[in-house]
């Protein structure tokens, strides 16, 4: 073939392994994948794409694992600046004495650089998609939007006075503008986002629900988080958290239902006839004290299932690559079966999990042609991820976000060589300090 | 005062915060540590410092957060060649068909550069020393040597013959032997370690826990890992492992238990009793699904817990930040409590813990005048550690191996600025690399 037939691609980024997570969970070593634009048009072995394509820009990594963007199906991104502000107490003090408070403190501007510190720590430790639930959302999109990273963002919504918004009723108000003004941006989306059913009335969630219906969009809530959460739902409405949405008609493929730790049999079984997703948080679950989730049974029945972070305040980090361990090592100790939720299936979790409940599947999640350009090189000439037998083991169990190298989101590089190319780290981290202590104070 | 007044010391290292895990757990931000050669003079605030001593040489982090340097409990580090090799499996099936056989193909030269890569591991992620249980164990005494960490190293003792030193009742001639050629090095030290009650007889343990009490030195064993373990011991002695060494008199302060995962009350009051300790495995114990230890109960019994990852290839790592982290969660879900071993707590277990559980607490384990120069720097110039409220929280939830920056053993830098000071660490990968080509083949 003479090289003018070659098709020119924008990008060819190669390494010793490639992990796509297509449907056949294939894996190429070595491999690469070939961008135009924000879109992957091949993945195969490098010499295969060499032949096939002209790339403008090449990137080679002899020893680095290509992955899938991660993608965080639940975090509050600008709890950032709370990290460490309030640890080791009971769920109720916790929010009651400190995290609320905190959040009296507020303000656009807190926000906005929360957000951008946090998505600092998130591309960096190779996480390419968000889905925030948050105040002063119109600035973790506007945060997101500049940083160039991929997000999914809602204002959080409750029966009571937002230091955002005002009065309860202009939050749908608040909710429907953002969606309006984000909705043809190629990387922002904006969902519906009531907080729980013990902040929200059956009104309002109703209502959360009929907008993310006209909208198209996500229904997104924290749904049996506690015991008592649930305790107290069976006592005021007679059902289950998940029973309770069942009724109001909001169990949908629409609803992202965060954390799901204490789910009985009937539970299981309405998640899995609904098609509604659960976004798995095992490291805050674990810090609040609330319990293990059934991921291992949720996935038997069908039900989605992604994997997030929580905010960390309660993590106390954004770290995809930590989470999928914990996820992986929880689920084997609660079932007393070291075969449970295996390495592979912990990525799944991170990748096309998390797509699929956040209704991002066509377009990210894997390494395939059509979909976008989000992945991550983790290098492994290191003494950790030396020598390599399995590359979903040392993902899993050995790697951390420390040890991504390179970060593509929507195409764009957006980390090359642990440097963040897209905003000011360091102005992030002074104004983070700054408000730090303002908040101190 | 004048300047010929002040005294010289070799070192002045200083930094923003120093957890000191002295008796009164006292912060000081910012913080120094003088040292002597291989020993701490002082340790103050940075000014008070500089007016008493005249150090040869200063290291100044603005933003280094200093702690004693982490002790590993228990570790088989030349499995670092294992790592990935096989996972999620049933414990039986691992060890059977992955682990013994891999194993077969071991020798003086894989154990050697297999703890060296660990070494490289485990000194890049903030361990000084480490306790180790493996096969020709004078080749990990002699990597651990060379390469300036600290270790108490051992022979794995057991009814069968040795690749290593053949038949059984050579295992304790050579025990003593590396025990002999070893007892006056600074940082190495030689223990008696049998392999578990289910793979030694009564007569080898009791042989064992004389020749270490004759030695002086360390009794270390696998103990109560696993329920199957509990239950065949019970069956075949009428006696739980704990029970079934104390009947045969190996209970004592110079016992160490590996593990120590299911205890029932009556081994929890026998260990408090006899002064044993627990070394505490939880990623491991939840990766193999062996089940969850319980630290907080031995805690309050008094019975001293260090803090261990085990070989890499049921964890995969050996980074203690990360295994703090997971111990101090994993206690709360168990128990569902929130307040579990707090922050502090946990830093307990991995720094004083470890070292009364080793007999190396007037040595090692905090940062007080007298004791070995171990320390090390953490890097809070990064956006997960930013901003800082409280120095615990950042390194037990928010902080990996990853973010450590310098490291002295023994008044030694062994890491400066994450590069590794005292051997070769392109050459240990290298042969790392081929060792596990020739496993493979």
């Amino acid at each position: 073939m003479a090289a003018t037939e070659k098709e020119t691609v924008s990008l060819l980024i190669t390494g010793a392994w490639v992990l796509t997570q297509n449907g056949e969970r294939e894996i190429l070593s070595p491999g690469g994948v070939a961008l135009k634009g924000e879109e992957i048009v091949a993945v195969g072995p490098p010499g295969e794409l060499q032949k096939r394509y002209t790339p403008a820009r090449v990137l080679d990594y002899p020893q680095g694992l290509i992955i899938p963007g991660l993608i965080n199906a639940h975090t509050h991104a600008a709890m950032a600046l709370f990290r460490g502000l309030a640890d080791d107490l009971p769920l109720e003090e916790w929010l009651c004495s400190h995290i609320f408070p905190a959040e009296r403190h507020l303000n656009g501007d807190f926000v906005y650089w929360g957000t951008k510190l946090a998505v600092a720590e998130m591309l960096l430790s190779g996480t390419t998609t968000f889905c925030d639930m948050y105040l002063w959302s119109g600035q973790v999109a506007q945060a997101a939007a500049e940083t160039g990273i991929r997000a999914v963002v809602g204002e959080v919504l409750y029966d009571f006075p937002s230091p955002n918004y005002g009065p309860p009723a202009a939050g749908l108000r608040y909710s429907e503008e953002l969606f309006r003004a984000w909705e043809d941006h190629p990387r922002v989306q904006v969902a519906i986002q009531p907080h729980a059913v013990y902040t929200c009335s059956p009104e309002l969630l109703q209502q959360c629900g009929e907008l993310a219906s006209r909208l198209h969009t996500r229904l997104i809530i924290h749904l049996s988080e506690t015991a008592r959460e649930v305790a107290d739902c069976e006592a005021k409405y007679g059902a289950t958290p998940v029973g309770h949405l069942q009724r109001l008609g909001l169990l949908s493929p629409r609803l992202v239902a965060d954390h799901g730790v204490i789910l009985k049999e009937a539970d299981l079984e309405l998640l899995a006839a609904s098609g509604a997703g659960v976004a798995h948080c095992p490291e805050s679950n674990m810090k609040l004290a609330s319990g293990i989730a059934p991921v291992v049974d949720l996935l038997a029945k069908g039900v989605p299932v992604g994997l997030g972070t929580d905010g960390c305040a309660s993590n106390n980090n954004l770290d995809l690559l930590q989470e999928m361990d914990t996820a992986a090592k929880l689920q084997k100790v609660h079932r007393l079966e070291p075969t449970a939720l295996p390495a592979p299936e912990a990525l799944e979790l991170a990748t096309r999990g998390s797509a699929r409940v956040l209704g991002l599947e066509k377009e990210v999640g894997a390494l395939t042609p059509g979909r976008k350009g989000d992945l991550v090189v983790i290098d492994l000439d290191q003494p950790h991820l030396t020598p390599i037998y399995d590359p979903y083991s040392h993902l899993v169990y050995a790697a951390t976000g420390a040890d991504v190298q390179t970060v593509l989101v929507h195409g764009q590089v957006v980390v090359q060589d642990r440097r963040l190319l897209t905003f000011d780290l360091e102005e992030t981290l002074a104004r983070a300090r700054e408000l730090a202590r303002s908040l101190h104070k």
